[in-house]
This record gives structure tokens, sequence and C-alpha cells, in this order.
């Protein structure tokens, strides 16, 4: 049984992604499948870790997620399996795992076992596949592996907190257009510790001083401050959507994007 | 075992999918999910509706909807439970129950079960998916939900019936530019006992006189009209598609979209 | 169980998808079912074709491919049963099977069951879902089809050699711009047999000698070839995507397109 998850930025118009699962389940026709996202912008280590992150905790323990995204081997990168939270990644070594774990992982390894093709296009399915085949049937990761001391070390956007408050930064815009900051409800709540606070956007020009609890608190178009389900500061315009053009999100409204800074100031 | 599916405006670029479906099979191992869709026009309550309407039926008793369209609940819109033949449909109460139905459903209840989460931003994760796995648990409905006389009342467009035929309208336009309308065969047949007839379309300029039985009637680029497989009169044109350009659809040929009003009167 | 795969241009926005998953797991809820992709541009076998071709091999025995592009049936191109390497392909005869096989079928049939609606728009859901459903029960062939002599030749683009060398097209371009060839290695290695060689893109302009055995050999926005998974020549930008603009991708730097003609010579 168990749970298999895919993340890459193969698209859902090639047959890539199909080929995957249908190798999966030629082996093992009970596992499930799940797709965290195709359509990672290329080559985007940081959105496909953000991705992740965000995901993994609802799945169980025993679930392997395989990350498409920059997985060609090299000197620099090789193939590993991380295991946190009882659950297995695997990858190419290319600063995603920094972007995924908050705590020290398990388990590290480097894979060892060979490629099922001689072709270098395609590792997910010729080396990814076969190695979650391998963890969900319950194999020993010493046949195909060998254990390191740690992944390497990628960049990751952290806040900073100083005595003005916190300073911060956009590390996702959904497709709503919403902005998903890296300030979690927790660094939050120690900082603020219930005082009044300000959220200073794009040139100090819009603020927001409350962190609402109702959706329904603004009307259409108005920008609003939550913690989202993963904990972390979001942006919002209510009913807001990229398509409805200027000002129809929060990320046309503000003008910022992913890597933009902002602050959270005491008043 | 059972059936979930799954329709909303979430985009299939970020992973907020994944993550309900993974909260689902971490419970459930063994339900099947089905996308409808999820890249429903956002906030499009109607939209929404014809496709779940349009679906539903080839799904077996039993099955679960879950709703992620405008989800957000409030006073006005609660989150609800509609059970209708055999299935259940859970969302926020904002007109589309209107839209999914023609009959009257079997049995409305309010959801009282409390969300997973302090997070306002997920309900769909947070309250309808512990609802589903309740229900498709086989559990009582009077633990998480109480029973309610009826819900909220949409509006619908209806198609008119006068001395002249059916004035009808554009319900939907599909991504081959095909024109959806809202009358079925049903009506049509009751209206026109066989009688000659003519389909006016926008400005009377474009018309169509017949119910094509097969599509190669017409050479490519040329229209038709059939009865769609849910009953639906349903304008196409041959081989039409958006990307082929002016004309290349029956939606840019015609010059009509949804809301767009049409006429079949007596010849 | 079973798995059964889906093919079409339907697109990921309608709901025409989801209705045929649903009527396949009303009758047999223990199918795995897979998209091999349902965006392949409108209307076009031959891409349809590629894709398939380029992912049957993966699944097992006993699997039912379902083929939705230009399905409807007329005289001339009737719904048909292809059995390939014990797997199953149904499909309208408009050439794609052509496309499908590079050697000869073990059995070829017509479709002989009566379509489960009156409707003529849905071939797919009302008579192709119950022949596969039909097969994946293990039922009879001869109840539902019968046996015809071979399918309508379609037209291939196949290379051509002679004594300059190999004269191949692009038979694909994929959603990283890269430009998959009709050159596999097997007739590579059997014309040039480790002789120096020169592969000529568009006006001769562009020129790659070596088959890369590594995407680290060139640098970030430079080409290289290479075989892919299925054998076939490749042309690819390193980190290469259309998104980045001009140059941004194989497709874009060499102006190359699905039909594009190109050689490789003795050098």
């Amino acid at each position: 049984m168990g749970i298999l998850t895919l993340i890459s930025d193969y698209g859902l118009t090639d047959h890539y992604v199909a080929v995957v699962k249908g190798a999966v389940l030629a082996e093992l026709p009970d596992v499930k499948i799940v797709d965290i996202s195709h359509n990672v912008v290329r080559y985007n280590v940081r959105e496909a870790g953000y991705m992740l992150r965000s995901s993994f905790n609802v799945f169980p323990k025993g679930t392997v997620h395989l990350i498409g995204v920059n997985e060609i081997e090299s000197e620099k990168t090789p193939h590993r399996i991380v295991k946190f939270g009882g659950q297995y990644f695997i990858g190419a070594d290319n600063g995603i795992f920094t972007e995924l774990f908050d705590d020290v992982p398990e388990e590290v390894w480097t894979l060892t076992l060979p490629s099922n093709s001689t072709s270098i296009s395609f590792p997910m399915l010729n080396r990814f596949v076969p190695a979650a085949c391998f963890i969900l049937n319950g194999g020993d990761l010493n046949e195909i592996a060998t254990p390191v001391e740690a992944f390497n070390e990628g960049e990751r956007l952290r806040p900073i907190v100083d005595a003005d408050g916190i300073r911060g930064s956009i590390i996702h815009v959904d497709s709503y257009g919403n902005l998903i900051t890296n300030v979690d409800k927790k660094l939050f709540d120690e900082v603020f510790k219930g005082k009044t606070f300000m959220i200073e956007l794009r040139s100090k020009k819009k603020l927001v001083n409350k962190i609402s609890e109702k959706f329904m608190e603004v009307v259409s178009g108005e920008q609003l401050a939550l913690f989202n389900n993963e904990g972390l500061l979001m942006i919002v315009v209510s009913f807001g959507s990229p398509e409805k053009g200027e000002g129809g999100s929060a990320q046309q409204l503000l003008g910022m994007s992913v890597g933009s800074a902002f602050s959270i100031i005491f008043k």
C-alpha cells in the first residue's frame, strides 16, 4: 500500500507524469499517487520547496515524496533520500532540503541504486521510481543508499527580529494573487505579545493594522492580513484574482512579488 | 471505500488540492478521489454548479462531493450538507444548490462539526474533509449537522416558453468554444412535437433549422446544433477551437457567451 | 483490478474527464485510472499518438488505453480495438494507430457494442467506457467487436537514410521547448557505427557534433543533443524554458517546430 507524492516542473501537457505513474503502478498496483503540483515555475527549487513543505504534514508516516525539479545528478548535487517525520523525500541535493524542513531530519542517505536506463534524461523515472518502490515495499535502505551526515545547506529567506519588530519576505504568490510571507504565527505572537502593531507593505504606503479573524470583515477588493492554514501571515484581497486586472489581487494591488520585503512594526 | 469528488477554483498550480487529497487518504486510504475541475472561473458559483450538475449522475450512491468555490462561511452562507439521489454535496449555501438540482433534495443539513483549525483560510481542508470522511465512514449525520428545511434559493437561468417557441440562454462555453444552452431535449420535444423550427442565434443573422444526428453532416468550420450528453441543446462548430482564432469556434463565430439569449421559434 | 489510461484534447477545465472517470469507477471501483494527457493540441492525432507511444510501454499487460482525439465515428473512421503487446487501445481509426505501433499488432477489431446514449456528442463516455469495462472484466471480445485484418494506414514522419547520413524530422516539442526527433539510437548506431558526425539544425547555422552523456557538459542556455528516455534523439537547451523568452529554449533558439527537417551527416 502506501502513498507516493510527485512534485515537478514537468507541466500537465506532456506525458512525463503519466510515465512515472505507470511505472509505479506496474510494480505496486495499490500505491496511491498524489500530485502536489506539476506547475512549479521551471527550475524553481524554492517554490517547489515551499509547496512540498506546506503539504507533507497531512500525509501519513511512510509516505514517499519524489521531487522532479532540477533533479539531474552532478558531483555537487547527488541524489539523496531524506527521512523526516517518518516520511521519505527523494531528490537531487540542490538546496531544496533546506526549504523543506524546519528541524534536523532523522536520516540522510546518498542513493547508490543504479539507474534503470542508459538515458540521462529521466532520473525521476529510472532512478527515483525504483527507489520509491523499494521503500514502499519495506526494503532496507542500506541496500540502495549510503548514510551521510547532512544534506547541502541552501539559502532560505528567514525573517529578522529587531527592536522595531519583524522584517519578513514574500515567499510565495498563489494563483489567487495572495501574498504568503515567511512570518509565522508563533514568531508573531512571541514578538508582539498582544501589543499594537502595523504591517508595512510596499513603500510604507499600504498598511494593515490587524490580523483578521473573518474574511467578511472587509468588502470585496480590499486587503486583509490573516494567518493561513500553515500558520504563515498572508496578505489577501477579498475576492481577489489576477484575472481581474489592475488591483485585482494582493500581488497587483501592492506591487509585491516573491522576495519582496515588508515589516511588522510596534506602533 | 467510496468515492469523493472535488470541484474548486483553486487551480492546478498551487498545492491546495494536494493537501485536501492527502488529508483524505491519511484517514481513508481506500477512498477514490475524482477531480471534477479545479479551473472553475474564480468565485463563479454558476459555472461550478453547471459542471457538477452535469457530472454527478454518473457517480454511485454514497458519493460525497466537496465544493470549493466561495466556500467561506458567513451568516448568510452557512456550510450545508445536501443529500440528493443518495449522494452528498458539501459546500457553503451561496446559491449553488439551486444550480445543482432539478428536483427537491432528500435532506438538507447545516454543518455543526467545528473546524479542525483556528485558521479561517481553508474550510475545505479543515471542515469539509472531516465531514466527508465521517460520511464515507457511515457516520450518523445527526452527530455533525442539524437538519433544516431547505437551502437558499439562488438565481438560475431557466428557459421561457411562449407562443413563438422557446427563449433560452447560453449557460456554459466549454473549452472547445461550444455553446451549451439551458434548453433540454425534453422541453424541446414537448414544445415542437416534430414541427419545423428555426434556432435564432445572435442578431437573428445566424440561423440553424435542424438538430444534427451526426457531426459529419457539416464540413469543418460550420456550425451545427445537437443535444449533448446531458440532453442540453448545444451549438458546435465542427472541428472548432478557440485557438484557431476568429470564427474558430461557436463562441467566436456567433459572438455569444455565458448569459447570451437566443430563441427557437416555430417556422 | 487493472489499469485504464486516458488521452484526449478535452483540457482540464471542463468536467468531461471527470465524467469518464466517474462512469468507470461506478462500474469498476478498483480500476486505477492514469491520465496520459488531456492537453493534446486539439484534433492533433499525431501528437496524441506520439505521447501514447512514448508512454504505453511502462504499463502492464491488460492495460486499456482510451483515445479521445477525433474519436467521432464515421464510415471512414470506425471505432476500433487494437491489441498490441497484451494491451488494448480503443479509439476511432483516424490514422492514430500508425503513430502508435512500430510493429504489427496482435489483433484488430471493429467495435460493435452499441452506444449507451442517443447523444452523438460523447462516444468516449457512451461507447469506449463500456467497452473498456467489458475488457477489464475479462469479457470475450467477440461479444462486443468483430475481428478485421488491419487498421487504416496513417502518415508518419519516418527518417530517411542516404549516403550523406540520416534526414530526420522534429516530431514533438515538449513544454520545456525540447525538440524530440524521429531518429532513434538504434538507427543512429547502425548508420554511424562510431564514426564522426555532425547534426545540422536549421539553415545549417546551428550544429552539434556530439551526443552528450551528461547535462552538465554545457553551461546554462547552450544546446546539446542526447537520446531521451524512449531512445529518440532530442535537442535540448540546458535549463531551457519557453517562458524565458527569445532563445530561452531549443525551440526558440533554433527556430524549429513539429515537422521541421534536420540532418545528421558524416563528417
